[in-house]
């Protein structure tokens, strides 16, 4: 029997748990929950005990396991395993590496689970083994993460790929998380583009935006894509916009990393054929006319099955 | 007697030539002119008599050569040692690599010369050992090199590193070579800021770069860099420009990529400290807050030398 791989993604509600083979054929998915309380401290026994009955009920003995993969948010050590803060978690300089090797007597491997996403579109998503990678997922935040020669760029500090920071509004740009203005994340995240939205409101008089934020006292992004579906004026603009500075600064990525592929993934991304083909307009404005041509942009495949892909890759590679 | 290594760095003017030590110690570096004619048919020999020549006079044997590097300009294909194109010396589809292992007997590296001089600030110049690097050349153009766990970035076609060409100026932006508008090395440059200043007389009713230009009908960077030195507005004004559009690509660039050092030559970073202090302050608006802190921005220290030293580092490496 080929050797098996254990891929887990840590988030704040759940974790996401697989069984996967080297060649990439996932076996099995399920999930736990994410038990928070007591600064997050039985999250590594809970993980360890799911993935023993697991292989007990699917009579996979320990031994065909090659290793464990992990992917968890927050400030990482990858070559220790050593989460420094996850706030979402509870953990500050927490061993999970050494933790989860104790409980479970598996190799694990840990990385950021925005890194682990885009691996696994590499692996096996829309980006088809492309050793060169950029991947950007569109939810509440813009995250991303980067591969270059077919290694996870993390950078001096393990904060590489940090996409959503790019500064793209360039004079007057609105505040983010992160300390700084103007930040991609503030303008293409499902909360960027709401606020971007609301903001624009009052300088437009008809718009079945305005009826929406009557009803409800707020507006989403899907709101704004249901709208620009129909063609309305506003909603089409805040799309345009979202697409223009998203084409910016990805065109502006490309001309440093020439990649071959540009993975577009999370909620924002659903909307679709409309937005991509919004962003490549603009990228091929921003890129090198060489860049422009050769690098393909795409919608992620794996949804949130990416960063198990990406933690078994892990396992795999190390 | 340690083993030796042969850095070379091929321009469209010289050669430039040396042996150094595999930890880094140069022996001796020369030049020979780089003879262009016949489509560059004779470089290669011309190349391999000097070096035979030079160890012969210095007694070195030849076995004691583990390899030799040579740091083109042009489009590569690393992998395969090919020169795609490489306009100023003539060669279209040249097999370097190949040819220089027939000619020599001694096994041939070869890489983009902006790549290895980033490599070679890595090794023995201003990047001291850092991992992560961004090498930044300000000259008649602006060059880059991008250096992520000790690895040269290349991307999908070898073109990763275009720093120069990364979109700065978002609006109504001077056209580039390189078929695109608004590019860092449209206001970067010593051409960009020589045409910045320039462009910029008519609206100072009284700067010495006015009086420089109607004596010489034209002005250069270093015309622009000496009246900023004297506090003279317009130039003042100008260097503010680039170093705020150099500020802004750099930070950006750091936000995806986390390096620890980036290091700025070239004959524009000559400026000084002024516009470093200058780059600086923009980039420190630009990165996020964490990577402002900790990311050191200096100039190169190799010069002329950063090339072979690059070079060596790459036959070394291989």
């Amino acid at each position: 029997m080929d050797k098996l791989l254990v891929g887990v993604d840590i988030g704040g509600t759940t974790v996401k748990l697989s069984i996967i083979d080297i060649h990439g054929v996932m076996k099995t998915k399920w999930e736990i929950p994410t038990n928070t309380s007591e600064g997050g401290t039985f999250i590594v026994s809970d993980i360890a005990h799911s993935v023993e009955d697991k292989l007990i009920a699917l009579q996979i003995e320990k031994d065909s396991v090659q290793g464990i993969g992990i992917g968890a948010p927050g400030f990482i050590d990858v070559g220790k395993g050593i989460i420094f803060e996850a706030v979402n978690i509870g953990w500050k300089n927490f061993h999970l590496k050494d933790e989860m090797e104790k409980a479970i007597n598996i190799p694990t491997f840990v990385d950021n689970d925005a890194n682990l996403a885009a691996v696994g579109e590499m692996w096996q998503g829309a980006g088809h083994g492309a050793k060169n990678l950029l991947c950007v997922t569109l939810g509440t935040g813009v995250g991303g993460g980067i591969i270059a020669g077919g290694e996870i760029i993390h950078g001096e500090s393990g904060m590489a790929g940090e996409i959503g920071h790019i500064t793209s509004v360039t004079e007057n740009g609105a505040p983010c998380n992160c300390g700084k203005k103007g930040c991609l994340e503030t303008v293409a995240s499902a909360t960027g583009i709401a606020r971007l939205a609301t903001e624009l409101l009052s300088e437009y008089s008809s718009s079945t935006l305005q009826e929406i934020y009557n009803q409800n006292g707020t507006l989403t992004s899907k709101d704004v894509f249901d709208a620009a579906q129909e063609k309305d004026a506003l909603a089409v603009n805040v799309v345009n916009q979202s697409a223009k500075y998203l084409g910016f600064a990805l065109g502006n990525l490309a001309n440093a990393l020439n990649p071959e592929t540009i993975v577009i993934g999370g909620g924002v991304s659903k909307a679709g054929d409309s937005l991509i083909n919004s962003i490549k307009e603009y990228f091929n404005k921003y890129a090198i006319p060489k860049i422009a041509k050769e690098t393909v942009i795409r919608t992620a495949t794996l949804g949130n099955d990416a960063g198990v892909y990406g933690a078994a890759w892990l396992a795999k590679h190390k």
